[in-house]
């Protein structure tokens, strides 16, 4: 046995107490790594014009008050904005809006103007612009930002979610109809079949 | 118009640019929502056992150096392992653990052992248990938690990142062969067809 196969030989051989067990661990390296992720757009206003950015690392931070959070490279354009203005919105595309997302991640705002990629309105907050044609828009106020190195992590208080009626189940988005986005190694998917229901399949656990 | 109907038609009548726009929005009040979220398994150690919690609310925090984030409800028995020993880790499930997977989110470490519902190693870090069964594992030292209300967002720095030598594709962990479970609306679902390449797709756009 020697250390160059030790990361490898970590679980193997099979433990004594489940014959069946054969899986073959490798390290491949810190990365920046998550399984599947949403693909959203990320509204600020910059210099008074509202922009869209792609991105992907985004999750819910907290239940209640609802929160989510985002992570932004700190050179980013759309990073002006929410600083400036201390609110930022999360749109989520649809798949058909699969050409129009991706443009807004390839090109920066202190280049392009995007300001006409989708038409933008504001809700509750006055400097959160929302997409219009994106099914659900989240509208955000900053509460804090957390610097993490080249990366800083955006938590907004969710202070409103707007939806298209058309994308509404029993009165909250429902992925059937908004056909989101999403996001795994530099590509974009679709959703896939249900396999199970949360907090419900588990019932089937024997040990 | 009254006030009932003011969200409602924030985006009505149609704009006079574009003659085909006529998504109708509604506010839907603000909820911990997200469109589609990764499906993972937050390893600790809590009283030196390894215990495994269903976790969705988490993304990338952070490209360089590389970091992750979970936002966890502050009750949670995983919670207690994650503070003790500053370590934690997420381990990305198959679609075909999806029992075990929701099981882990249905009972609790206070009143329930789960250290036997997988086989748990240990990588660089002696603290932070990493699920054999579950294709990847993504190995963390806490960066730093930010109080959010109800729940906690743990950042942590990625130390390692251990995957089954089956489901790499060029040395990287590939989603079909990991068939990872994307979360959403309370139900588990598979990735659905690749729909365009990121980075891509947006050199197609026109204004």
């Amino acid at each position: 046995m020697t250390l160059l196969f030790k990361d490898t030989l970590k679980t193997l051989p099979p433990k004594p107490e489940s014959g069946e067990f054969h899986m073959a661990k490798v390290t491949v390296g810190p990365m920046p790594y998550m399984s599947v992720m949403p693909t959203v757009l990320v509204g600020a206003n910059v210099k008074g014009m509202p922009n869209y950015m792609t991105a992907a690392w985004a999750t819910v931070a907290c239940l209640a008050p609802p929160m989510v959070c985002v992570a932004l490279n700190k050179e980013r354009y759309t990073v002006k904005g929410i600083e400036e203005n201390r609110t930022f919105s999360l749109n989520v595309p649809s798949a058909g809006q699969v050409v129009e997302t991706d443009h807004c991640g390839l090109v920066s705002g202190t280049k392009t103007d995007k300001s006409g990629v989708f038409h933008s309105s504001y809700g509750k907050l006055k400097t959160a612009p929302l997409a219009d044609e994106c099914p659900v828009n989240i509208e955000c106020r900053l509460f804090t930002a957390v610097d993490c190195g080249s990366h800083r992590l955006y938590i907004g208080e969710i202070v409103e979610i707007h939806a298209d009626t058309a994308c509404l189940t029993d009165g909250k988005p429902d992925i059937a109809k908004i056909k989101p986005i999403v996001y795994a190694q530099a590509a974009y998917f679709g959703v896939g079949k249900e396999i199970e229901k949360a907090f419900s399949a588990g019932k089937k656990y024997r040990k």
